[in-house]
Formats: structure tokens, sequence, C-alpha cells
């Protein structure tokens, strides 16, 4: 076998094993999944999970980096046409039943964010970038004057993704992807009432 | 020993280790807490937890059920000055370092929203209750002419709620009171954006 092909598998198993992992953690709770349960249902051995992650402890924190890059917002969202798709997207994820879906993340920092410190830097650091990324792109469409002078990217920004993690966690509880719908509509319609248009798209 | 006394001592006793367990619970999670961790923390017996909760199952779910009870809105919120008063509260509460503070019920509900289908029925009641005195606030301004007629304060109070929870999840996460801060007063402006005085209240 050469090198390469070695490699490549190693990567394949790799990301097998996290995504596994991930899917029982959510289904099963980070602290009552064992590395053995992962193991078994990622068909690999106990020897492959600690050679690529050490121990539980590193597994978790593979869970947490994948989610992160997963369930953010992954492209340009800098206009109003972006964010309504992205939130539409957030709610046929949620209502199409992806029990993976978004509120894993916010799951893994209702777990591990109080009592686990060491998770503590690596959630913030994905929260912070999404909520980076969002703020970015409001911060692109108030440059471009597409966003009143005294809109704030910053607090827009806040306003939107604690509606998103807000709205997926009742959504979660009560089984119904109505409450993220209408908390990310309203996080939306505050923006959009900062664009210049306000007038017309209200009156649309 | 008179039996009324017995029974004030154990109802205190009661209330005592269900405290502990949840503070316990909260700073170690839930999984991660053992009856014995309790009753070293709430200095009693593990047969008298065994006596008052049957097992960890019902001390969990007692758990649930005070957190329900000591997190959610009090009063009444039927007013501009009671809702901005409770939200002000909330912010305190965080910013104090009540660690216990308002995120604790989203915390369990993250923790066993998902994999333990014998809470979920405990966790909506205590969303839904909290949902519908809210709810009930906003329609009593509704009715008496407080809110405009086009305000739904159904979404209005899933709009509120939702800012709260995913507020105090990205306070805990970034350890700053500032998230939820933000996402109330916008969840707030919403509502008084919808009151007949609304244009008073903006030149204010």
């Amino acid at each position: 076998m050469k090198p390469g092909q070695k490699t490549a598998k190693g990567t394949a198993t790799r990301a097998r094993i996290i995504e596994t992992a991930a899917r029982v953690m959510f289904e099963n709770g980070v602290a009552e999944t064992s590395v053995e349960q992962v193991c078994s249902a990622a068909r690999v051995n106990a020897s492959q999970v600690y050679h690529y992650f050490g121990d539980k402890r590193g597994l978790i924190a593979a869970v947490v980096d994948f989610q992160s890059q997963r369930l953010g917002p992954a492209g340009r969202l800098d206009s109003m046409v972006e964010l309504r798709a992205w939130a539409r997207e957030r709610v046929e994820q949620q209502r199409g039943g992806d029990a993976m879906g978004g509120c894993a993340y916010g799951s893994l920092a209702g777990q591990l964010g109080t009592g686990h410190p060491e998770f503590r830097e690596q959630l913030v650091d994905g929260f912070g970038g999404w909520l980076a990324r969002v703020e970015s792109g409001l911060e692109a469409m108030h440059r471009r004057g597409e966003l009143v002078e005294a809109a704030s990217p910053h607090e827009l920004a806040i306003g939107l993704l604690a509606a998103t993690q807000g709205g997926m966690l009742l959504a979660v509880v009560t089984q119904s992807s109505e409450s993220l719908e209408i908390a990310l509509d309203q996080a939306l319609d505050r923006i959009a009432a900062l664009t210049p248009q306000a007038g017309r798209i209200a009156a649309a």
C-alpha cells in the first residue's frame, strides 16, 4: 500500500469517527457517550480512536470543531436576500427533522459551557466566528449604504445569533419549528427596517 | 417529637436537597453529578435522597421543576415598565455572577432535551408556562389598547423568550452579559414600537 493511500484512508476514518461521535453525543448526551459506543457505531477499534484523538476529551474537542464549522453561516451574508435564505435554510433543517440540525452547537454549549472550563475557549471561538461572519456581512451592507447610518452591525448580529440559538432551543423542546421561524423573522425584520428601502419593503 | 415538626423538618431537608442538587448539576453537568456528590454537598444520607426522590431520575425531575418555578417570570408582566424591569433583573442576575442565573434552565434543556425523552414533557411544560405567562401579560396590554391592533402577543412572547434564552446562552459562553442585554433590548424595543405611544417613546 502506498503511503498516500494510507493517509487518505486515515483522513476518511478520522472524519467518520468525528461525524459518528457528533451524532451519538447529540442523541445521547456528551457525558453519557462512551468511546466504546462511538467505536461500535463507527465500526472502528478503540485503538484507532485513541490514535487520532488521544482520549475522550480530544474526541469531544474534535466534535466541537466539527459542529462549529458545519453549523455556522458559511457564505457571505451581506444582503437581505442572503440573510433571509440562510434563515430559511435553518428553519427547513429544523423542520426536515435533521435531528443533528442547528441546535447541536447550542446543545454542546449547554452541556460543556459550565463545569467544563477546558472547552469554554473553543466554544467561545465557535460562537465568536459565527458572530464575526454575520457581523462582517452586516458591516459590508452598512459601508455600502444598504443599512442606515444609525444601524449597529454588531448589535444586529448579536440579535440575529441570539434569535437563532433561542429559537432553536424552543423549537427542539417544543418539537415545532414555529418558534425558530418567528424569532428569526423578527430579527430579520429589524435589520430590514434599517435599510433605506424599509418603507418600500413594508408596503410590499 | 410532634408529627408537625417532623413534616416541617422533612420539607426543609427535601428543599435543601433539591437546591443543592440544582447547584451541583448546574456546575458539573447533570450526567456527571452522582447522588453521592449531592448527599455530601447537602449533608444528608443517601437514604434520605432515595426516600424523597426514589432515584437520581426523580431527583432530576425535582430539579427541573425547581428551576422552572425559580427562573420563569413570576409576577404580572403586563406593562412596558414591568417588562423592562424583568429584563433588567435578568441582566443584573447574569452580571452579578449568580452562576445559577437564568441560563440554568436552558442548560438543563440542552442536557436533557435530546436523548432523555422522559424529561421532555416536563421541560416543555416549563417553557410553556413561561410563554403562557408572558403571552397573557401581552394579551392584557393588547385588550386594553396598550398594544396596537396588528400586534401579535403570541409572536412577541416567543420573540422575547427566544431572545432571553439565546442571549443567556451567548452571555454564558462569552462570559459577558452584553449579548443578553442587547438581545433583550431589541425584543423589548419591538414590543414598545407597537404601543400607541411609540412615537413619544422614540422621541424621549
